[in-house]
């Protein structure tokens, strides 16, 4: 049992309950919504929002993340399975289920792995960019159903030819209906909080209010379109039969076809579900003294993913909107999250009828209004003034994403972190030192008036020495070796050195025997205790038992002397 | 014109006409051979082996490096066009020169991009590993050719399956040659040079004569083959007709689905060759005070690959054995690789005849004999007992190639190298710092008596604030705000941030406002001046305008005052 039930109070329970009251009315349109956006059944996100819920409750580490169907992860598994299978189909729904299984064992993989450090190779910049291009291609394409026409496409300029094409057939009724849907949830969020707030409300109980509006819109158009048949009579499309009854259970495992075409998206979406969860539950966590335990995170959503996939739903993750209202609405523990699952339930066991008449108009308002909050414009002006290189990552993937795709975008923006990243720890800082007059203490000699000893250059390196710095450090040395004829003693300033790794081991080795047929001779200084005791068995370390001193002062006052009888 | 070219002195002439001569006649049986392992015509080897090596000579920045044909560069691209075309077919020639032209391109547009510093993605166990693995594969795959039975396969069950099914067949004649051709390789690579030197050579020309062993077993098994017509009467294997003349120069681009199928393997055998061939240029220049430059690295290898390109040939890289031999052999400048190349353009324009009866047996024993040497038990060991970490690298790329094929292998490779680099990336050292008694130095309080002032944090991170380790520095942060609930002021010492990028920055601002929010106040203390100019025009930096201290000393001076009130 985990520790946040066990050690449960009943004064916690208002704030659970009314949060989860609150999570339920947003998850069941953005559930629809989400479903649709990813090519599914709407009952599919229905099924996405109950046990994924209740695992990752007992199994996660945040107190307030709010998992469930997501718009991104539901971009990426729509472009995943698009070129496997006809949108919709049995088979369609199979490999989407699968994905979530997929997924579910890669995350629990990576959890019991211990590798969540593995999400920090994504830069803020990259998140971003990545973001706010998925959010601009999933408007793009949610424009069809707003306006009421067919259209398809792969990829953004065949989506864009598609609606051109087909703009002439646009539904009136359908627009009617998607635009005042659209711009009645843009006009809430921006002021209805506020309205409410003039009207005398408290702001948290405005706040909260406001964010039923994409429910208020939902019972609205759902009612209009009943009420005036606008289905038969104007041809509005609408979700039609959504199956009723809890979801059943049972596991299809994947071939190794599935496997094969689904583990690289799979490994995507983990990544980034991961990811953008972590990052949301982190920030909230923050604000309450709470602690986040990224490996944990994976367990829970691993576990999310294969409640998904036993339960027929598909990829889900922690969502950032729903979480944070969570948050504000007063959930204390996960069992405000049960208890939106138990919702949830009682929902889709009873209630599914009500949907027949949805309109997928009011379902693309959903998505476009809660895509485009997710755009980042003032990060992207922040980033420019601040780092035009980190501007640089986020234009390139945001321009990724919206031009070659969504897995392509993701790609690019992992290869360009990882690039910085490389570059980075292949450029170490790097300082000549000489002594400040008068004291045992040793500088840079580019920053402080030192005082140097002929034929002695000593470098101190500010990094552990491992593989992407070892070329760059020896071709550093060579360098000093090579720029006075003079040099008889290079003396290598170890202060900062916590790790030295085979690579550099071997480069060391080398350097010495290559300094030796020059007849210069090389030193070590301030080795630290755990390197020593692993440099000593080594034949490098053999070779230089009596090179190594414990300070840079010791090796000045030697190598001083042992300079002027010469 | 090179700036070798133009300042060519007379007296390093000698040199350069030993060195080629002996490379030209290491060069015949091994571009013979490695054609033969990339599923190739003998003839491209021979095509590969001429402008390749001038376009290197006249752009590369080594003075030693031989180029051309390798083994595992062959392998590479014999793994990757066996899923497209059948070997030896039209088809597979021309992918197989449009790989060449596609790597070319890369290599030539990372060198303009000044990628180089990609090479040091790939630690020295991982690659050590990949050349293991390979060679094993590529030993195991020429053994059909020293029984001269057929066999197939594209991994290594296949293959062995293939063998063992086949075994019946062998050719007794084929054995006998391939066998006796492999014992007198590694007889002669083993003791051949000890011999001379005994009978009164010197140990130079003794170790040169050794390296001629494949060109005599050449000879003398293709003489055998041609006066005992073993071809005819005991059906051993020849080379058959190799077609006389220089090639013919041409482009063939490649189309669209060309591309998407080789743009993967292309990436690879370029990163592999051109991490092979500089870390075998950097050993051999550093022994002559001689510099590489990685990027005219790329440029020299890219250049040769387009020059393989247009005249039919396939992917090249600097080789291994033969740029030691021609370093040892006295090459002064690329004009030795110049002269060879000559050289074999002489022999395919007049003696490509005399190849009719060399057996295949005999390649496959100067691949074997040369691959075998590159496994490197030595430096399993050696990295076995200084870093398990490492070792578990290598043995896994090593399993990898063998088990999963050299493309996953490396992938996998890869892999491990960056996790490395961002485990290590998200984990800086950390100290949490006193002061020295009665002097104004701060020290980690966990290695030193120091002295702490009661409410005060100060914390140094050894390591520049980016993506990577932002969210660990966080962690650690908030970690000890939470031990002590009398926490009041948390000072960040940035003595070693060189750098803040966006993600870090995001953090710290985060950071300050959740500190804020529970009367934490954040301070910083010795922030360098570049990042000071930076700082101060972000809202975190006008919000902290008067919480940056220039000095430990200063901010311990200051927030203990500011403490005795209370």
């Amino acid at each position: 049992m985990p520790d946040w039930l066990s050690s449960y109070q009943k004064n916690l329970l208002s704030g659970d309950l009314t949060a989860g009251l609150i999570v339920t009315v947003m998850l069941i349109p953005q559930s629809l919504a989400y479903a649709m956006l990813a090519g599914l059944p709407p009952e599919m996100g229905l099924y996405a929002s109950i046990l994924p819920i209740i695992a990752y409750a007992l199994l996660g580490s945040s107190m307030t993340l709010a998992t469930g169907p997501v718009a991104v992860i539901s971009l990426m598994t729509a472009s995943a399975l698009a070129p496997l299978a006809q949108s919709g189909s049995a088979q369609y729904i199979e490999l989407a289920i699968q994905m979530a299984l997929i997924s579910g064992v890669m995350l629990l993989a990576f959890g019991l792995l211990r590798l969540g450090f593995l999400a920090h190779l994504l830069s803020h910049p990259v998140i971003s960019g990545f973001i706010s291009g998925s959010a601009i291609l999933i408007s793009l394409g949610q424009l069809k159903h707003l306006l009421g026409i067919p259209a398809s496409g792969n990829n953004i300029a065949a989506t864009l030819l598609d609606l051109t094409r087909h703009l002439s057939q646009t539904n009136p009724a359908t627009l009617v209906i998607g635009s005042s849907s659209l711009l009645f949830l843009w006009w809430s969020r921006r002021s209805l909080s506020t309205l409410l707030e003039k009207a005398g409300m408290s702001s948290r109980l405005a706040g909260m209010l406001s964010k039923l509006a994409p429910m208020i819109s939902v019972i609205g158009f759902t009612f209009m379109v009943y009420f005036f048949s606008l289905d038969t009579r104007f041809g509005v499309s609408v979700a039609g039969h959504v199956p009723q009854g809890l979801p059943s259970l049972g596991l299809s495992l994947p071939g190794f076809d599935a496997i094969a075409a689904l583990w690289l998206p799979a490994l995507l979406i983990s990544l980034v579900g991961f990811v953008e969860s972590v990052s949301v539950a982190q920030s909230l966590a923050l604000k309450r003294k709470e602690r986040i335990l990224p490996n944990r995170e994976l367990i829970g959503l691993g576990a999310a993913n294969l409640a998904s996939a036993i339960s027929g739903g598909y990829p889900v993750t922690g969502g950032f909107a729903r979480s944070v209202v969570n948050f504000s609405a007063g959930a204390n523990t996960p069992l405000a999250g049960i208890i939106s699952a138990l919702l949830m339930a009682i929902v889709i066991a009873f209630f599914t009828p009500l949907f027949y008449y949805l309109p997928q108009a009011v379902l693309a308002a959903t998505i476009i209004s809660a895509v485009t909050a997710l755009i980042d414009w003032r990060s992207l002006k922040n980033t420019w003034q601040y780092d035009r290189a980190d501007a640089f990552s986020l234009l390139t993937t945001m321009l990724g994403v919206v031009l070659l795709g969504v897995e392509a975008g993701i790609l690019l923006g992992i290869a360009l972190s990882l690039a910085v990243l490389v570059w980075r720890s292949s450029h170490p800082h790097m300082a000549v030192l000489g002594r400040v007059p008068d004291t045992e203490h040793y500088r840079n000699i580019e920053r402080h008036a030192v005082q140097t000893v002929p034929g002695l250059v000593a470098l101190r390196v500010d990094e552990s020495l491992f593989f992407a710095n070892a070329a760059v450090v020896e071709q550093k040395i060579m360098a000093l070796a090579n720029t006075d004829t003079d040099v008889k003693n290079m003396l290598l300033v170890c202060s900062a050195v916590n790790q030295i790794d085979a690579t550099a081991l071997e480069m060391l080795d080398q350097l010495e025997k290559s300094l030796a047929a020059r007849n210069i001779q090389l030193y070590f200084a301030e080795v630290k205790g755990p390197i020593m005791d692993r440099l000593k068995n080594t034949p490098l370390g053999k070779r230089m038992k009596n090179k190594i001193f414990l300070s840079v002062h010791t090796a000045f006052q030697h190598l001083r002397k042992d300079r002027e009888p010469n």
